[in-house]
């Protein structure tokens, strides 16, 4: 059994939800038992949002859920129609009929329970069960939307509940690269990361799939499998690490060019300083990522911090708010940073890798102006216009450019 | 209480969904209590159905349904968020939710209860139902959808079920009207009708409210209100024929250019030959509606009848197949007629109705060509171009251009 989830632009439109239905129909007759998972079409969940905006200004959760939620709906029934026409006998489930149980907050619930009783009915039954994505219903009976990129979330969950051999995530490209093709065109494809390593990958930039699916596939056991739904190849399968796995000491580089920096200089260096402002700044939900604190030489330190770029100017405002109370010399915003981080399960077990990079940095004449480190990954903050060089100079450094390098 | 319904066009756009809100709000403030049925946007049914045929051409009941309840789940919960910005709290709810309970006819599924739970408790705690129209639930757990025009009927079984004091089908015209406005310029609104009036006058080619609604209507005895969400003016009501209802003679004169008709020359006359001729269009689910038999005076008879006018090629063939074995000397289509109706309570009661509707058409010079009557309804068949003045001159001739002078 494979659940098998199908992205927003893997059906954009009528052919590619026919194409989507072709595929469908081709696993099933190779004797294995799909169960999908669809998202709204292109940019429906968008043009919803839209809609709602001129209509309503406080757009209540309930309500917004139920809109939304009508988008998955859609695609959902047009593809099990696909599907007729093939000859596939299908059946569509909105999230309350598939079992995802969630908690009640709308716009962003949380699955509780998946109870697929009429999934496995179906599947019993030899048809092809076809659930909308990133939807669920609360045990107050109330529709409710798992968020953005929900249907991850939900494929996972339903793998998990139905005991499936793989979850299989269909996009738009083939899978997890050693670094953005973009930036870097001897990026190859990785068959296999670990969900440590692709955690850390989200956490540096990377999008998809979603933090909270890979966390939830990690947390269950569930194997993923990445994989593009233009050229149907395999892709990158996100699995435990296991001895089997080859060890690369370092599988990826990504950077990201969506957080600004904010320094706070000159503070006092005493208890407390650094609790009060970021008390502050969480207070407000700002999602401060990188935090770093300069040795004090002289009674005084300097704090600076990374937030995302919609955040810059309140988390600015905040720390001035502060200023004189932390006894800061001065606040600092700026916008023009990159994070440029090297992600591998090997990098615990190989010394050295922090120095490697920090030595092919400074061979390319890239200042690192902050640093933050977990066990599996390595990030630097440069200046923005040098990230795409440090990327392509570390993916070669570390033996990426070969395919299967590593 | 008030069940208020509104169509697809009062929902059409933003502003037009804000602007009912604006109304109900309105309705809720000065003390009523409103439950509210909502249609799909505008043109969004036929959007979907668009959307179904380019990805499918089975398209299966089940799943059709499941794709176009996703127009009134649009529109249902936008207008909650409208009346949320206005401070009017509101809760959307699926058929389902509402307690619209359907056997399992999909595309056209028929009410056979309704529980609703919880637009009360909804009610009771002082917030304002907003129902998505022609939907419910089957007795199997599957989304069904009640065809189009369900709105209506989900209005006024809502209606019913809640013991509301009236239901308000508010639409794009503001009532029913003695005659279309476009071909008599001084046809007047009707402030009332009774339910059997109304059902002629749907027979006649009246199109709204649906006959179906206006059915569930009388067998429930529920009040309907047809009004205006453009101008909110008072429009016409439908209730009970009763003592203290204006008894006019004729309320209204109504032409249809839908039907054709087929003529069946020279059949032997004998018993079980129109029964032969009438039931094989019924086998072929062809919508006969007027009949009429000529005199017989040599042993041979003609059987005119009116048919819809896209099954006017199959009726004409099934007449051909026929041909022989009734012994009939010809076949005749004629697509270019039309009928011509007045409709009214009064009738019943005053003899010579219908010898006035001949005595005008005659001094028009319009020849009557078949002939069908009610206790309260009287129809002729007419060129199709002769329509519109047949229309005007009974019109003026029943009284009917003085406004409230019947």
């Amino acid at each position: 059994m494979l659940v098998q989830k199908f992205g927003g632009s893997s059906v954009a439109d009528a052919e590619r939800m026919r194409n989507v239905a072709d595929y469908v129909a081709r696993v099933q007759r190779r004797g294995d038992q799909p169960v999908v998972v669809v998202s709204a079409m292109g940019h429906e969940t968008d043009d919803l949002m839209e809609i709602a905006g001129k209509v309503s200004r406080t757009r209540p959760g309930r309500e917004m859920d139920m809109l939304i939620t009508a988008g998955e709906r859609k695609a959902m029934s047009l593809l099990c129609m696909a599907l007729h026409d093939l000859g596939v006998a299908a059946d569509s489930f909105t999230g309350s009929q598939a079992g995802v149980v969630t908690n009640g907050e709308h716009t962003k619930a949380k699955i509780l329970d998946v109870r697929p009783d009429r999934i496995r009915a179906a599947l019993d039954a030899g048809r092809v069960p076809v659930v909308g994505g990133a939807q669920g219903v609360s045990v107050e009976r109330e529709v409710t939307f798992l968020g953005r990129g929900g249907s991850d979330t939900t494929a996972v969950a339903l793998a998990k509940a139905l005991g499936a051999d793989a979850c299989e995530l269909y996009t738009d490209v083939p899978g997890v690269f050693s670094a953005d093709p973009r930036v870097v065109p001897s990026a190859h494809r990785l068959s296999k990361v670990s969900y440590e390593e692709m955690l850390e990958m989200n956490a540096a930039g990377c999008p998809k799939p979603t933090m909270r699916s890979v966390e939830f596939a990690r947390a269950h056991g569930v194997r993923l499998h990445v994989r593009s739904s233009f050229t149907w190849e395999p892709g990158t399968w996100i699995e435990k690490e296991g001895s089997a796995m080859e060890q690369a000491i370092v599988s990826a580089v990504v950077a990201d060019q969506s957080e600004a920096k904010v320094t706070v200089a000159g503070v006092i260096d005493r208890p407390g300083i650094a609790a009060k402002l970021f008390r502050a700044l969480a207070d407000k939900l700002i999602n401060v990522d990188m935090i770093e604190q300069n040795v004090s030489l002289h009674g005084t330190t300097d704090i600076s911090f990374t937030v995302p770029h919609e955040d810059l100017e309140l988390a600015k405002q905040i720390a001035s708010d502060l200023q004189n109370e932390v006894g800061a010399t001065g606040i600092y915003a700026d916008p023009d940073i990159a994070t440029v981080s090297i992600i591998g399960a090997g990098m615990r077990t190989h010394p050295g890798v922090s120095a490697t990079m920090f030595e092919v940095l400074a061979t390319e004449g890239i200042n690192i102006e902050m640093i933050s480190t977990s066990a599996i990954r390595l990030t630097c903050v440069v200046r923005a216009g040098e990230a795409d060089r440090a990327v392509a100079a570390l993916h070669k450094a570390f033996g990426l450019d070969r395919e299967g390098g590593y």
